[in-house]
């Protein structure tokens, strides 16, 4: 039976994908806006998509050694000012903080837009030989970025991620990490959020400042924008140089530590509900739904409570499991507001269902109604459940493959991008042809796929491309 | 056979506590001073007590319908400055803000001391009806104030907390939560931290600004000075009142909402140190130690490592255990570096221990080793890790009962305070009164025990006392 209840509060995608998105996050109730301009209320349902990312990520770190630190937020102006690159990229962004008193003492502070800095001061404090490093450490925080344009998760002026900061021996070791650093994050972003995405190193002019290299995955939103979902840095020495971090080596001689730093943030929530939405509002793969499983009596009958506290038993040590029993709503509301908040797997019990010892069950991705025997549930989750993550990574990954195009001219391309297509092209590397890409068409380059071969002309200059870059629009 | 390795880096209590708390907080691993004035560095050790104290209130929490939420840092000067009794306490301690550009749509900004005005805007937007209530809401989060003595985990300019805000239709039911906040730290305090402590509420100078009622424990520490562990706050309609947080009621009228906050800080960190730690270092209860279990080869050898790797099996699904396997470390040094760091369980092997199929253990506290069997292992540590927890709590109550002195007039409560007792005595409340002690004595109102009998006296003023009260000098 196919169940047809569009949510009228719900924004076709197709008709303004902005408003879509947002009234998806408001329909289920991720976020209320804050009265500071740019910062965001995160309800129980957003916020526990990111406890329950989290805890995926704190899993995979540890197993690797790494283990979780928490670093102040207030830097010294001084202190900020040091790092060249560093400071350009991030200093038209930053709060500044003063005391509400008239205190000669008080030194001028900046709130952290990210920790590079207050990690090479905690290192420099723990650090005196090789037999004390590597150092692999993880924070979870609150960074503060000054924005002009903001939209919830994607842009706001406070946000959450965690960021990895790691030091070592050698350029070969510090190298290594950097890339182990995106290698897990592949396994989560693949298998957990369910979301398809490209790889490879940034340009030039996308970097991160103060970063020898930086790696990126970039995933593709139904509308066709890219969306950067995680960066991991090589620094090499370029912090440890300016900020003094230095260890005893094997010779016993002085050396300024390799450095590297990783990073993944609350924006990858605006990133799953543009993956993965439809019109009737979120849905998200299994691990990270706050609500996995929904159940919904269809009477309100002793026969049926009796069969839910089972259902309840059976089911609530392994997942994540709300029950909808307020008597004023009626069936209709009920499936429709699990619908809304991406519930992924939905349970509806009646007498019908009763007498048959069976269940009706509805998944979110396929809007149709089953049935199954009582006795089969914990088997049936057991095997569908993967089932349903590979069907929203599928889906996916049929839309990424659609949208890339390679193009050979500027013509091509500018047309491209107007598809809103992922675009594949040789180009000469340079900030300036960076630049005047994104002023003729608004895309960016995401990432470089690989190095051009010999011969190949970039498409912008006809010169001889570099490397194949992917470019987009991007969130 | 009695152990004692004294660690030469641990300022003896007795000579010193001060001096013993910071040298215990260096060893340990558990912070490094940051470099902006009043911050620290929350290295693994210590950051990770406070993950595992998070668990413990997150299960607890959860079980009474309590949801975690993340609401923004900034608040609006304009905001925070309404409610008149919650501005008077925190505003001489609050941080600025400002844009490092001329920006003259930016309005001053102010960083959360704590967040009752922020919560109020997001109930604003998501409550109508009675319905909606109550709402039950906890943030972890950090929280900033302006301190010119800190101290680590004590105070500090930036610390962390959680913080829990409840809104509900009626006073007595804000009422009952208000209490049950308390009891959930009550249970958590005492069995998982091993901490015992004196409850009671608030006086009139020691209340929150801008509560009705403040509930505390209150514990104290092997110098007798007492520490605030937690609050938990009745706010009445105070705050919904300046912030206009409304709700229809049952009979369609417009109603101020009821609300309650509640707290526990990473200030309880200090607690835990001062409470149970020795000259040898830490002691940490079991629950919340990073390391439970420490294993340490006796020497280097096949037998040994493989079965080593047979107790890690064994033990590592239940327990966070830890192997010290470096070659380049002698036994004493090793049993040392765990003692330290308070790991609670260190299991020693060598040949001998091999062939009569025995382990060699140590308690943290009780510095004897022991043998047991290999195969009782596992029913060993479930009978007595119970055992350790309840020997630490023991050992604490039988010196917060020994320092507790009940005195009658104000030269009993001067010696009694010079000689770091908690006193109780018969008290009349005034905020005049009880800044008087504070000049003379240097004490200050810990918490009220009950009311007074009639023809009781003040033991300042001879005056007909109000209450019994508990004072101490206080972290």
């Amino acid at each position: 039976m196919i169940i047809d209840m569009k949510n009228k509060n719900i924004v076709p995608c197709e008709i303004n994908f902005t408003n879509w998105y947002t009234s998806i996050i408001k329909e289920a109730k991720l976020i209320e806006y804050g009265s500071v301009k740019g910062t965001i209320f995160f309800l129980p349902n957003g916020w526990k998509i990111w406890e329950l990312i989290k805890e995926k990520i704190d899993k995979n770190f540890a197993k690797l050694g790494i283990k979780n630190v928490q670093l102040p937020s207030l830097i010294k102006e001084k202190d900020f000012i040091k790092e060249k690159q560093h400071v350009k990229s991030f200093a038209p962004e930053v709060f500044m903080v003063k005391s509400n008193k008239e205190d000669k003492l008080f030194e001028p502070l900046i709130i952290r837009p990210t920790s590079e800095i207050v990690f090479c001061e905690c290192f420099k404090k723990i650090i005196n030989s090789y037999n004390d490093l590597p150092v692999l450490f993880n924070q979870w925080c609150n960074v503060f970025r000054m924005e002009k344009n903001t939209r919830p998760f994607l842009r706001t002026c406070e946000f959450y991620w965690q960021e990895l900061h790691t030091i070592h021996q050698t350029e070969k070791e510090a190298i290594k990490q950097t890339l182990q650093s995106i290698e897990i994050y592949k396994k989560i972003i693949k298998n957990d959020l369910c979301m398809p995405f490209i790889f490879g190193e940034k340009t030039l002019n996308e970097r991160f400042g103060g970063a020898i290299n930086t790696y990126t995955l970039e995933s593709l939103m139904q509308d066709g924008q890219a969306l950067q979902c995680c960066t991991s840095h090589y620094l090499g020495q370029n912090f440890s140089k300016q900020y003094d971090v230095k260890f005893r080596d094997k010779n016993n001689e002085l050396n300024f530590v390799y450095q590297t730093s990783a990073g993944l943030s609350t924006r990858i929530i605006g990133g799953i509900i543009m993956t993965h939405s439809d019109n009737n509002g979120l849905v998200l793969p299994f691990t990270i739904a706050p609500i996995q499983i929904g159940i919904i009596p269809i009477k309100n009958s002793d026969n049926i409570s009796l069969k839910i506290k089972e259902i309840e038993k059976k089911l609530k040590k392994k997942y994540r499991i709300e029950i909808a029993n307020d008597n004023n709503k009626n069936l209709g509301y009920k499936i429709n507001n699990f619908q809304v908040q991406g519930v992924p797997f939905v349970i509806l019990l009646g007498e019908d269902e009763i007498k048959n010892n069976s269940l009706t069950i509805i998944w979110r991705d396929l809007n149709q109604k089953e049935q199954i025997k009582f006795d089969d549930l914990n088997q049936y989750l057991k095997s569908n459940v993967k089932n349903f993550d590979q069907r929203l990574y599928t889906k996916a990954e049929k839309h990424l493959k659609k949208a890339i195009v390679k193009v050979n001219n500027f013509k091509e391309f500018e047309i491209a991008i107007k598809n809103n297509k992922l675009v594949e092209a040789a180009f000469k590397q340079s900030q300036e042809n960076e630049q005047k890409i994104k002023i003729l068409t608004g895309a960016t380059a995401r990432c470089i796929k690989c190095k051009a071969k010999p011969n190949s002309k970039c498409f912008l200059t006809n010169e001889q491309a570099t490397d194949i870059v992917y470019f987009a629009r991007a969130y």
